[in-house]
């Protein structure tokens, strides 16, 4: 590097280059970068010939002897600039998917260390400009939705999904220490978990014949089948089988809400721990594991690029100083844990009028979750709030036998949801019912009717919530006391990239009425 | 640890220990195994007093004064023996959760080095032994299937599971070291990639009115919607955003074919490059990947398991040498390539005879595929098969520019399909036609009616192919060259286990008919 090498043709394309700036052949490069994140930080003293860069443009300011390219390439929220002589710059239009040939030199002009003096362009895929819907302004939420296949293009969208993926990294890496194995539970099920009846029906047919909904679909499998509304009950099995585990997968709602909080299809991650009778045990795993994910990427690019994007005051993101909070709260030791008792009387005590008078034995709305975040968690931490009446959770949560809550007026169950701050319920878990007679006990308080022997050979009936009895099957052989928790994870990603819906969060959202591409 | 401690209580129970076998009480040692694999694996030269065991009753063999328990827990296929003395042993039955107190001790028996000398048993999950499903003798996989809510419980069956497990995260470094973004795909869509028909339909509807499939469903998406066949499109279109990606998500098809090779619902592991115009990288990128989790997981515990199990001559398993084969078959450097052109000449010069004669333009049968993979291969080697006839492959597959056949009587395609030895068909891939007008002429043969112009407004029709107009939009703005492949996961963990159908590595398999839990 020493050597005084001769310019080579690439350099004197604009101005004589500095003194300080030789130009190096590629090949006395031990590794150059392929991406425009790794080009972005690489800082080399001297120009580096004979590189290729590929990317997209995102945007072009033509002068009369070059044309100053910005390029990306989804790596990285901020661009690349090219110079490009002006006869090399035909087909350099907005989104256009090139390869630019030259040198790598330390730049002259401000705002970038280094850019890229083109020698030879080359368009890979034309981009008609004047058609491209992104454009440079801003665009609602609204218009880029209907653009799912397109949206992603857009740096900062790029950047979540980007943290996504670190994020998915950081998990198996946290399990895996922990020795949970990470299983694959059924998309299609005949069972209905939460009893919600918010299901999507599967049925297969002959597409030419049936391919709207009106027309009667072919059975397929021999009973009603379902899209999962969550991984539990079969995790609960294989948590049997296997001890720890987890799962990442999608689950669906057939909800028919609208909110900056619901999609039909999302993905959650579950776990459940085996041999385990504390309910602190679970919220232990939770706090560990988002814990750990948010200690892992702090100083990721993902993380960094997205702090300074939430930070230009766009109405459509939190605050960078809301997403800084929120990445530092997760990191926080010990949450706060209050019984759903200590919270109602909060509420009660509450100076701030609510719409919902809160009631001991009413599920908590979110205006009093966000006031419990607020005031318990002093809108940092995140905030666990545990042991809520029976009445109001699933049939599979195990009734508190604890004395927690002298003052309770009826039974709670061991359970838990987690809040956090401005977003509100993110997790939630329980205590499973793993003694026979207390789960059928409970099946039947929630109109179930589970078989009670197990050489009971009727069918079950075409009810979703009488296909559990292989559920109650665990309990019969060599049930532990267990518990587990589920996130949603599409909130996670909305929370720590401060996108204000989760519609924007995910790549190819599905909602009431939206299922494009 | 050399201070010849008192003997404890614990000590005495069966037999007087030998000399060197002194009891170290439990604060002694910093680390006491959790899991029954890894107290298998720690051999103290002294006995450890205090230990608690966590798991469930694989066997028990009662003697008068001792019951000899062999207990497992999902993290070993081997049992670890504990010896409980008669007056603790109620309840320990087969299929019970159980947790043991007691020392660890050097065994005096034969088959384990150290055995769990048990004061006291907890019976936390009871079994009914009478009534358990699963038995010691043989149970066909028939049976077994009746079962999936018991049946990960075998050990065998945990092995394939934490193979899975172990593999996913193997794959997770693989793609991390090579910045490829890991993404998640939607599983519900309006689009059919393969345009084979083959789809489920997905509709919303009050569960309590439509829980059969003979109801009309009510409309929630405002278009026909489908359980995704595969992620390819939504990759391809995400590769634009992100540059290299992969995912690995659900995939079904509705085909009521009840092969050893056929799910209904599977995981499909899909890998889209960027800016690549070489199928050759693509077909690198599988042989690298491959490699990579099967050198990376030698050693590991589960394939260590799977190699000792598959040894014991059961006919639901290939050989220990056939599984060590296949193993050192992916390991293995340069898998051969050869043109579809090039295997129908070497099908017909065959001396076997065929059920289905070869012909050039015809899909290969597995009896084919079976030929190909062994003859190429020499049965140890996966063979990629490249260049297939264009009017039998899919319509995003690339016409071939190149001249790889000169006597090839029509236009093939730039795709591979990789054939491993016994399995044939684990994973295909093909460079994606990126051109705009190739797209749609190519579409206009395969009887699709894209929109040629941006701006044409028309509704899709109702039919599942004319909803590909976004992906035809990905061509109209900034589209590089770009290739990928999709693997079937379950079909690598089917040929990874030796596990002769794939119904039976998957926890939950849905096939025609069958969607039980």
């Amino acid at each position: 590097m020493n050597s005084i090498l001769p310019l080579l043709r690439g350099a004197s394309l604009r101005t004589p280059l500095k003194l300080s700036s030789r130009i190096v052949p590629r090949a006395f490069i031990s590794t150059i970068p392929t991406s425009v994140a790794d080009f972005l930080n690489f800082k080399p003293q001297d120009a580096v010939s004979d590189v290729n860069i590929n990317g997209f443009v995102r945007s072009v300011r033509a002068q009369k002897r070059y044309h100053f390219v910005s390029l990306g390439d989804g790596s990285s929220l901020e661009s690349l600039q090219a110079v490009v002589p002006a006869d090399q710059a035909e087909g350099l239009s907005i989104g256009a998917a090139v390869r630019l040939h030259g040198s790598w030199i330390p730049s002259q002009g401000r705002g970038q260390s280094h850019e890229l003096q083109v020698e030879r362009a080359v368009i890979l895929g034309p981009s008609d400009a004047k058609t491209f819907p992104l454009q440079k302004k801003y665009q609602t939420p609204e218009y880029l939705r209907t653009l799912p296949h397109l949206r992603p293009r857009i740096p900062f969208n790029s950047a979540v999904l980007r943290l996504r993926s670190e994020i998915v990294a950081s998990l198996i890496k946290f399990f895996g220490s922990r020795d949970f194995v990470q299983t694959h539970t059924p998309i299609l099920t005949s069972s209905d978990c939460e009893g919600a009846g918010e299901v999507f029906h599967v049925s297969a047919g002959d597409s030419a014949r049936s391919s709207t909904e009106s027309e009667t679909p072919q059975p397929f499998f021999r009973r009603p089948v379902y899209t999962t509304v969550s991984a539990q009950l079969h995790l609960e099995a294989l948590a049997q089988a296997l001890g720890n585990v987890w799962t990442l997968s999608p689950t669906f709602r057939a909800e028919k809400s609208d909110t900056p909080r619901h999609l039909s299809e999302f993905y959650m991650l579950e776990a459940e721990i085996s041999f385990t009778d504390k309910l602190g045990s679970v919220m232990d795993l939770v706090e560990d594991m988002l814990r750990h994910v948010c200690t892992d990427l702090t100083g990721s690019r993902s993380k960094n690029e997205i702090l300074t994007r939430v930070g230009d005051g766009s109405s459509d993101l939190a605050t960078a100083e809301q997403v800084s909070q929120r990445w530092d709260g997760l990191i926080r030791e010990a949450w706060p844990r209050i019984t759903y008792t200590e919270a109602i009387e909060l509420l009660k005590q509450s100076e701030v009028p609510f719409i919902h008078r809160p009631h001991w034995g009413k599920d908590l709305h979110t205006e009093h979750e966000k006031y419990i975040a607020k005031k318990v968690g002093n809108g940092h931490s995140p905030v666990f709030v545990t042991h809520y009446p029976r009445d109001i959770k699933p049939f599979y949560m195990k009734t508190d036998a604890g004395n927690h809550d002298t003052a309770t007026p009826c039974t709670t169950v061991e359970c838990f949801d987690l809040l956090v701050p401005d977003f509100c319920e993110i997790a939630g878990g329980s205590m499973r019912e793993h003694r026979l007679e207390n789960l059928i006990e409970s099946m039947h308080n929630h109109g179930m009717t589970p078989r009670i022997t197990p050489d009971d050979t009727t069918e079950p009936s075409e009810t979703v919530e009488n296909n559990l009895n292989w559920y109650v099957d665990l309990r019969r052989w060599g049930c532990p006391p267990h518990g587990g928790f589920g996130l949603g994870f599409d909130r996670l990603i909305c929370y720590l990239s401060g996108v204000q819906t989760i519609h924007d969060t995910s790549a190819f959202p599905r909602w009431y009425g939206r299922c494009d591409c």
